[in-house]
């Protein structure tokens, strides 16, 4: 678990400031940082904590099989599965997951519509893409209580080391290879939907 | 008083992260916590202050006669009669009123809508309810200017250890089985009222 | 100048609040105190200062003349004269003068519309007035960048020891017997004009 | 670089107050200060950093051939070519760069719309106009990926000491006389622009 300090650090940090803008409401929301490839170990929020807070048990130690690893009386999030599925289908280093209005809201229309695309705006470019008219599409899913069916419906979008998914009336799940991109692409993520939802003239932005 | 000071500890730390949020504007809001079942004592908000501040006065010990216990030349909030009644008709460890732009205008039409019922929003879960359609609804009451004209419309409403009641252009008052639970229930109401005002579309998802 | 230190606290105190708020964009917005009864002395920013920084020369003494009495080479604001009036017309104790998007925006309206009046909403207790059915009612007067002449315009409105009157497309001047219910009113006054905004259904509670 | 310190002082405060307000999601924005007149040094941000941190490496010394002057290893953003055209054409001291939703979406109607004029706004004053009737006109120009053309469509529009530029679904840039100065620009706008989006009834007040 080389750099495992610096890891620990660095989504603790991620936490702060995101808390800081209320996107943990109702304790929602979780956070994971991988420590180690092999066998798969990464840092993930304890389930159901108060994240406006900063203590010890913010985080546990979760192996490939969902579990505890340092201790066994701690469960992580059932969401926890999201995470893993992401680490071993790719190389991402880092996975945020957060509820706000505007990746609530933005989803309302679905089924009906079951991906967005942004294209024509500045802050597209801190998701990677530097071409002028380069577009960028994040599917929604539809949310599920049961965990494992989420996880299956949430499978198939994970295709690259970073990516988002939107689940309705739920939130984002972004991805990407250190917690420093997965941030920047979360707030690029929510200036977009908070872009969309000013909009009486979204036609003009959005595609679908 | 088992766990005072973790109670008085725990209070104060609500109040802290509410007023950084301006949930207490104009001094509005009220914060309370029990300390002692029998006989009933609670911590609770002193009337009228400003709760940007910090001080030694914010909490008051209450008995069940709503008289301060410690320093009778002080008086609680004329409103902690609601948290008395809450105390001493169910479990709930901590009652949190706050006035918000959000939780006064979605109850500007009572009355012709006395209830607000959501469904579908994953948030809903931070209530309890895990079910994949779970739907909760909150009664809206009228707001009264004379304090036992208002407990006697609320009391009809508090039946369970945890609940919330909305008063008509006035606030949300919401209690549970800890600072905690409260704390986390408000949030979540407070994200489903911020949804409600956000939409156009608001009928997709407010049934009533 | 009995209390000066007392004072001198609670106006900067006053100052921080408003301005982690972001109450003071673009250096707007005047705060004063009045420190001393005969003759009139009080305390007000200096004119021009980025109010999210807290130094020394925030505040400056000013007298009846309008004229700094400790530092001649440093000018009070132009719109001290405002605060001069209501410490001479009243026995208000501390004036607060903000520009937000609110308080703006809600006077869009004016000179059609040249004051408004709020009901039924429970902040309005906030402003003293205890009242079920209470209305309060805030004159909007015409913006001038002459000042002497904005002050005349201003003066027919200053009747009592507290009060507040908008200016239009400006800001707000609340005015009170102390700086803690200055702060109070105003906090009550930004309420109302937020849920004003909010609103679709603004004449379900604005009557004009 | 007389008064270098300062001048780093400066750009650092104004650096923090804007990221606490949430001003440079996903890495956006950049910020400048000269530091020397001849030959030309400035102080930017470096590209691509997390701005809600704050770091021995946040700023760059750069000079007028854009390159990085005591660490050749790293790179000034793209962006910078912009701050140093204002720096070799006027007496301006600091750039401000920042994407907010407001100046964003403002431009939405571009290429229809190829500026914005405001008057009749208190917050005006801020800018240096001080006339009653005062209008301030922004123009707005088309965003390029191509920096070298974007800074070609931006050059015609530095003409004074202070002003600012709208890029479309981009973001604003502001120069002036000093960091204070630019600070209270920026503000301004930002101020006019959140005026302009909440209004159904901008008419009232943009003229274009």
């Amino acid at each position: 678990m080389k750099d495992f300090f610096k890891h620990y650090d660095e989504i603790r940090e991620v936490k702060k400031v995101l808390a800081d803008r209320d996107w943990f409401l109702g304790t929602s929301g979780n956070l994971s940082i991988k420590v180690n490839e092999e066998p798969l170990n990464f840092l993930v929020t304890t389930s159901g904590k108060d994240k406006t807070k900063h203590t010890y048990d913010d985080f546990l130690l979760v192996n490939e099989f969902d579990q505890s690893v340092w201790d066994e009386s701690k469960k992580p999030s059932a969401e926890a599965i999201l995470h893993r599925l992401i680490y071993q289908h790719t190389n991402a280093k880092c996975v945020l997951h957060v509820h706000t209005l505007a990746n609530n809201f933005i989803t309302k229309d679905f089924p009906y519509q079951d991906e967005l695309s942004f294209s024509g705006i500045e802050i597209i470019k801190a998701l990677g893409l530097w071409e002028e008219d380069a577009e960028i599409t994040i599917p929604i899913i539809k949310n599920h209580a049961h965990i494992p069916t989420l996880a299956n419906e949430f499978l198939p979008h994970i295709k690259n080391d970073h990516g988002a998914v939107l689940i309705h009336n739920h939130g984002i799940t972004v991805w990407a290879e250190s917690a420093f991109e997965a941030k920047k692409h979360l707030e690029a993520y929510e200036f977009l939907f908070q872009y969309a939802l000013q909009g009486i003239q979204k036609n003009t932005f959005i595609k679908n």
